[in-house]
């Protein structure tokens, strides 16, 4: 099998997900930056690759596999070495569940072009994404009381995981929100952030 | 293994995606009605069972699973006949893309609650949601072109159809969106139609 060839940005959250679950099974990609910043996911280059102009794409000899929920599980199914789902039915309906949570439930929602299409006004902007991702990690605290362990189901990395490091960066770090309600998702993360690949698919370790 | 249980509402398309992998598997199972416009997802009774009090939910031995596709992904993997995956990994993930557009990329936005957070104007909301689905429905009329056959990815019914189909339903009834620039959409839809999945999943057949 070629070298997969993953379109990235270092702060695309979405891309975020796919670093993380490509650098903890060890696969050897190719990162080609599209720099959401400059627009260039509308640059005539990228649209060939990907004519929905979304990251992350990853091309697998020659297609492109797009969306990265999608993207999450053909790797696990590719690679299933190092597996990012547990083996029980019920455990992986629950991971999964965790992902849905996060790349359904919050990120669409909280995303800079819809709260810029809700308001001009950048303080109601923020109060818009802080309402959906508050809302968001409030449900995912109460899930993890009951499944969690040293990470977000059990103790094995999984998929919930790779979804769940870059929302709370994104609730951290870019809208500064109090944490404090959320204990068992920041003792999650603090577990996550000793892992090799937190470290090498975390934007400041990206090429760009 | 028990009878698995769904609880439900006939116009929640979420669970309308679950009720036609059961119903195109011939799955029995039980249906519990959640009555959506009467706020019963904020029943206690109804809380016990799933306490993010969001349908749909499916209760499987006693466990609860929750978020529409974690449920579909188990239904494929606990009841292999009739599968809703292609076997080809490339395919899977193009499945996996489409659902995840309509999941993640069209129904959370145009969702009425985001909608009324939006604006109080019923005019107002109606832009917001018909500019969601627009938008959707165009990258997915994109997709289709290249993939889709009798149904959306190739002759085979799959997880992308289940999401499909509601979502056609709410484009062209709820939000009587004219429908005229998605010829593929609106012809695979039509094609689906004549299973018989369609029909008994449909709201118009349920006990509610």
């Amino acid at each position: 099998m070629a070298k997969p060839i993953l379109y990235s940005f270092s702060h695309s959250s979405c891309t975020w997900r796919v670093r993380l679950a490509l650098n903890y099974k060890d696969i050897a990609y190719e990162t080609r930056v599209v720099n959401l910043s400059r627009g260039e996911t509308r640059d005539p280059e990228f649209l060939k690759v990907n004519p929905a102009g979304h990251i992350p794409a990853l091309v697998v000899n020659g297609k492109v596999l797009a969306q990265s929920m999608a993207i999450l599980e053909y790797i696990e199914e590719a690679y299933p070495e190092k597996p990012l789902l547990p083996k029980d039915l019920i455990q992986r309906a629950k991971v999964r569940e965790i992902c849905e949570l996060i790349v359904s439930g919050i990120q669409p929602l909280q995303h800079r072009q819809v709260a810029g299409k809700y308001s001009d006004d950048k303080q109601k902007q923020l109060e818009w994404q802080d309402f959906y991702i508050h809302r968001g990690l409030t449900a995912l605290e109460r899930i993890l009381t009951d499944c969690s362990g040293k990470y977000a189901v059990g103790d094995d990395f999984t998929l919930a995981d790779c979804c769940l490091i870059p929302q709370v960066f994104n609730a951290e770090h870019r809208f500064k929100m109090d944490m404090s309600g959320f204990p068992r998702i920041n003792e999650i993360n603090k577990n996550l952030s000793e892992l090799p690949a937190f470290k090498t698919a975390h934007p400041d370790a990206q090429i760009d």
